[in-house]
């Protein structure tokens, strides 16, 4: 698969000078960002975007190894059968026009299917957005280069039956500065190269940590599940088409035929992968996985909470009871060290709230909530320490930089529920992103992703 | 209750010079939006930020409908009795150290109480942070001025057990654009004034369409049902010490104890109460029930699902199966209207896939959104619109004055998922909600709010 995710020459079937369509985002895309030999593919052109265009494939001088095929879908199977006579090993095609659209689209891909078994040139797509891969700038699609943001490298990967994962929510994502990704290969209608080809190589892959998956559905799920029981990253899948009109409709979108749902959630389970329920919440699983790695310790993971609100402490008891985790039970040194910062009156106990001793310390030179957290990361008794963090509060400073260092020095994890004006608030979600520290706008979603790497959803 | 929300002079007993001090903090924020007799108490000063300080409130010219007392625990007695006999009817006491700090404080809130009980006092506190009215520019509070961004007024109400959802969380939900609020009551211990006299009050008031409670503890149950059943307004509720760690937690934090969480969810449910589960959902749905109220239709709410991305339908659907809502049947005038703007091989089905409508007509002047939206309006059998958003994208312009139009003309309620470039979508957001077109950023949390809105929750 090494010519789909590092080609050295592209060509682009179906290039066009047209700044409306397709085929011109995908030469634009392919120039702003891949180093290697891009082709133009088009008979009525002799140069597009400052590059030769050729009549065909067969006139490109030189090696192909992989072709972007963005033609009218009747098109389709003369430009690959051009494409495996020149043995370019690689096809994505990213028209639409097949089997969800009837009968007649359903011949063109029995088609193209045919010719993947006879010649063995890969086929991906069609109907689909290709591949975004931002740790190497290479966008091998459509996408509208005025749409898209600067693309945000990061280390989790996905592979998703929708464009929209990797289009729009890819700008939603990057520009909220939530996560970066590696690589987002949307498959489409996945006539040859499926998840079973995607998902391996991706484990593979030095830069991918995490991988998640939006399925419509499960092509071959005893080999899937063979490949996710063996994987040493975390998985996430988010199945859709789990209801009867969510199937429904599953099927005219990329003519899926959904399995019951039931039966691909015992298996999943089975399997070690983590299932979400919608989108971003697949994201937030998949962020937090890739940068606190799965840890099963063999019991219910023990919690220390840090908060400054005595009712965000209650609620995230109760969420950490509803997700199966453990309020730790703060061992006799970590509560005497953190009952020096208190008020004499107020016993230590967890969720811990800081507010009463950040107002005995307001005007003393005591580091509070530093103190504190080097206590709970200290505490053999805790598992993670859970902080809530308010920005743009002048008397709650939660230096980022000295959470990391407790993270690193102590082998513990850490996961933040963030609150705060809306400019702090992003500049602190993209900083802790950058050193690696889980951030949550959402207190029930944190506990959430933390049960995910604590193995107790 | 009057004196509470609309007093006409307020003394600030335990006003400071010493800007770090919460009494500086309650007259500055009094001098920057209450616009009637501001009276600083304290012996040490003169005069305070300008103005004439008195030492007791007895030394104060004129009527007082209402004090604010920030000292000490041990001298708030003091305080209140002078209050008392000054026939001042209301007293909010924003100073901890009672029962939440042990016996000590414990007897000097016993003393509090028999007090209102022989003055007739009424007394709100203590351990809070008062009240802040976005409509009227009153912050009661100690909230630190420089910390607390521009009010911005809304339709929904609150009453809080925690000074975090008055402060911090307040801070957040407004910077962010999410959602305005008419009056946030943080009660604290609730010696006596509690919700049972403050739910009313905002029940009756104008400015208030939805009340939403964070409550750790019940003291009168019963009662507190009985106004909920006959409530017009929506209620919705998040109890924190759902667990037995919660519960603990409550404890120490407002000396609350919870009661049987599964009791108290199916008391919530036949009272017409919409429970909550997290912080900002509980945001989430009373911004919703303020904007849209419930519609009972006797049947599931029937649900037309507009969208740009086949898998965003296939996961709508899921979760509307999941929450009670159905996928409407489309009638066929509706099917005829928008398949006037398909492709010719693409049947109408809900969820509705425009997608490839717009490629259809990429170049021509056919305003696909909009005539979808009309013909879904338009349909008997369609109870709400959800439609998908996705801001800076150059060829999905949704123009939300166009939806608000449709809305008003017809009645049904329409809610936005939103995707987009995160300054595009701020703007989105506070535009939408300025014309009470309830938008979300997380799909799940999108269907959960219209669920509330229909009763099948």
């Amino acid at each position: 698969m090494d010519f789909f995710f590092k080609p050295q020459s592209i060509a682009v079937i179906g290039a066009t000078a047209n700044p409306f369509k397709g085929g011109n985002a995908i030469l634009k895309n392919l120039i702003a960002g891949f180093r290697g030999g891009i082709y133009p593919v088009n008979p009525r052109y002799e140069e597009i975007e400052g590059l030769t265009c050729y009549p065909s494939v067969k006139d490109v001088p030189g090696d192909i190894d992989l072709s972007i095929v963005f033609v009218p879908a009747r098109q389709v199977p003369e430009a690959v059968a051009a494409c495996a006579d020149r043995k370019i090993p690689g096809v994505i095609i990213e028209s639409g026009g097949f089997a969800e659209t009837g009968a007649d689209g359903g011949r063109l891909q029995a088609a193209l299917i045919a010719m993947a078994k006879t010649t063995g040139i890969r086929l991906w797509g069609p109907n689909c957005m290709g591949l975004v891969d931002a740790v190497n700038g290479h966008v091998f699609s459509f996408l509208d280069p005025r749409a898209f943001p600067s693309l945000m490298p990061g280390r989790v990967s996905m592979v998703v039956q929708s464009g929209m994962l990797s289009a729009g929510f890819l700008v939603d994502i990057m520009t909220h500065g939530v996560m970066g990704i590696s690589k987002v290969c949307s498959v489409g209608n996945k006539i040859d190269v499926d998840e079973c080809d995607l998902l391996p190589w991706l484990l593979a892959d030095p830069d991918t940590d995490v991988v998640g998956l939006y399925l419509e559905s499960l092509l071959d799920g005893r080999r899937f599940l063979e490949i996710c029981r063996q994987a040493a990253k975390p998985i996430v899948i988010l199945k859709g088409g789990k209801s009867a009109k969510g199937a429904q409709a599953a099927m005219s979108h990329t003519a899926s035929l959904a399995g019951d749902s039931r039966i691909i959630a015992g298996a999943f389970a089975q399997a070690g992968i983590v299932e979400a329920s919608d989108f971003k919440q697949m994201m937030d699983l998949c962020r937090t996985l890739g940068s606190v790695p799965p840890r099963h310790t063999g019991g219910p993971g023990r919690i220390a909470v840090l908060t400054f609100s005595g009712g965000a402490g209650i609620v995230s008891a109760d969420f950490l009871a509803a997700k199966g985790l453990e309020v730790a039970e703060l061992s006799a040194a970590t509560k005497k060290d953190i009952g020096r910062l208190f008020p004499e009156w107020m016993p230590v106990s967890n969720p811990v709230d800081l507010w009463p001793a950040m107002e005995r310390h307001a005007e003393d030179e005591v580091d509070v909530i530093n103190e504190a957290l080097a206590a709970a990361f200290a505490d053999p008794q805790v598992d993670a320490v859970f902080i809530h963090a308010f920005v743009g509060n002048f008397r709650i400073r939660l230096d980022l930089e000295d959470v990391s260092r407790q993270v690193k020095a102590t082998g513990k994890p850490v996961f933040i529920w963030l609150l705060g004006r809306r400019d702090d608030a992003f500049q602190f979600q993209v900083r802790a992103r950058e050193l690696g520290i889980p951030v949550f706008p959402e207190l029930g979603r944190a506990v959430e992703c933390m049960a995910a790497v604590f193995g107790s959803r």
